[in-house]
């Protein structure tokens, strides 16, 4: 017999309710969702859902195994999943942006406290890119990361493909629910930012400051110019790309960039998101919806199955599953933002094209 | 201070050899291959490497934590995984053929001993299938698993397409080291067919016996066909699909069917394999290296850090990490494989391109 494993879950908005849609799908019998912390607990919620506005009644009760915080946003995030893991509870996040500025501190308190971390929905929404590079794709040496991380941006870019201008293609989103009301982080490129931050540290093993990311983001640019791409067979997607250089430096950047139709990263329709990952062993690629309630919902039900699976007496940390925990084997790599190519009125011609550089991912 | 685990490794084929580069580029301060199981001890082996041709020097080794099978074929592998597992040892193993026709009782003798079997190097090379399914995807009901699952025949394909004759591509493959010496199993769609009983599984939960499962592999089609296809945007893929109808029951295929150019399935050059999830989160898609030495070792020391990570007292067994266990919850499903449509010269028309089905992935 398996021991019921019960769950906390910060947070009933569109993921927080998707977690508890696929609960009630398949996990019934093994995992139990024991209390939500909501914002209003008088509001009607789902049947049987037992809820409270504190968060110490998930944080301190002792029956809880496992809290999953899809809240969002820096504070008090950052202060929920730290007592959670000092009270010796995994802990499973949405939360890209607690991650990228203090995933440090997170994961050092998950060494710590031998409690787990997982953060696979905070990046890729569905598509199981955390794991991956966690034991998977660095088993053989990294090269490079790149991808579209971003949902929002990648749905406006194919909306202004077909004409749209970006204001225009805005509007449309936030009313088919593909932009949030206040829609800054995605279009310049924030979001993208912090996502990439994470891929950085999982793929190379060094933690970068978001804020020191230089980042590009989306800008109204004629239509003429993104017809034009159209015609020579090009496209553009917010790109992220963090490489590592023949000295070891890694190079990232977050930008608009030129992309062959033939690309996998111009098959990206609509909200998806797509990594790949160059390694010694080769060329791999994932993609799948980047964003959303079921899928965001399958990371973090993946989460909660490892986090009860992995046993954090004997294994080595999250944080260093990715390569050996020897300093002595590990270059000591330092971040090197490419600062040029920013586009602006000094070096944008009058076509606007040769601004954007243009990226070939290798066969 | 983690522990050093200590493995045995079975078998310095190209697989074999690939695992160790691996652990010397990487792993050596937690990992160490301690002894390797090879036909002829005498030959001269990679420094450092202790060799001895009797299995049981790795199978009763109490020393050693992790047996890595990397010899194939399906005797004496299934005895030798089913020893270790008894002996406590976890198993890391790449033999799809004996995953195919023996998974039900190899993984049976894994929940008995509580010993973790790990097979993710069997499908897919360097392709994160079988992890993602097993703790990921299946998070949300899997609806569809379809791809490409062998390398040779893709890139038999390929130079089909190109003009070559299957005879002449074939002994071009060889002399590559994209085929092996007897392709029989690649070409008639055999081993693509092992690789769709254990996807069956992970997606699914049932297990299906690879021999009732009608393959149609590649033939020497007139050249006529492959350029006709092409000049109509079209291409031909050896393609794996399994579908859970609206009845719950599977239906399972694998076929010379034609794709659209526009598809991801398309899109894969020479040996590479890609697998396409359709869930109800939505579809996703892994493509990458489906074969050769690093690539697969990739998948090996995966399961290695999963072996060594994944606590089988308290966890789920893998057999149902997939899925919870509650035999209530799980419907009865039953393989009704797809017999029509064979190839053959009653159904074959004199363009020859009706006789194909044709494959359009959902968007």
């Amino acid at each position: 017999m398996l021991r019921v494993v019960r769950i906390g879950l910060i947070g009933l908005g569109t993921v927080g309710q998707a977690v508890v849609q696929l609960a009630r799908s398949f996990a019934a019998t093994t995992f139990q969702i024991e209390r939500v912390v909501v914002r209003d607990h008088q509001k009607v919620r789902p049947d049987g859902l037992s809820v409270t506005s504190d968060p110490r009644d998930v944080l301190e009760d002792p029956a809880i195994d496992i809290v999953v915080e899809a809240a969002g946003g820096r504070e008090p995030a950052r202060q929920w999943i730290l007592e959670a893991l000092a009270n010796g509870k995994s802990v499973v996040t949405a939360n890209k942006e607690v991650m990228a500025y203090h995933g440090p501190e997170l994961l050092a308190a998950s060494r710590t406290h031998r409690s787990y971390l997982g953060y696979e929905a905070a990046i890729g929404g569905g598509i199981p890119i955390v794991d991956s590079l966690r034991y998977h794709f660095t088993s053989a040496s990294v090269h490079q990361v790149y991808g579209v991380l971003n949902g929002t941006t990648n749905y406006l870019l194919c909306a202004m493909a077909r004409g749209r201008s970006l204001q225009h293609a805005l509007v449309e989103a936030q009313r088919l629910g593909f932009a949030e009301a206040d829609p800054t982080a995605d279009i310049q490129g924030l979001d993208t930012g912090r996502k990439l931050v994470l891929l950085i540290h999982l793929a190379f093993g060094i933690w970068t400051d978001p804020d020191r990311l230089t980042v590009q983001g989306l800008e109204e640019w004629p239509s003429s110019l993104l017809s034009r791409l159209d015609s020579e067979g090009l496209g553009l997607r917010l790109l992220a790309v963090a490489r590592r250089g023949n000295d070891d430096r890694i190079t990232a950047q977050v930008r608009p960039t030129v992309v062959p139709k033939a690309s996998p990263l111009m098959g990206l329709q609509g909200a998806q998101n797509g990594v790949g990952i160059i390694t010694a062993a080769g060329h791999f690629w994932m993609q799948g919806p980047g964003a959303g309630g079921l899928p965001t919902a399958t990371s973090i039900w993946a989460d909660i199955r490892r986090a009860r699976d992995i046993d954090m007496t004997e294994a080595a940390p999250p944080d260093e599953l990715r390569a050996e925990p020897d300093p002595v084997l590990m270059p000591v790599w330092s971040i090197a933002v490419d600062p040029d190519r920013k586009i602006n009125d000094a070096n944008r011609s009058d076509e606007g094209v040769i601004a954007f550089p243009r990226f070939d991912p290798p066969a």
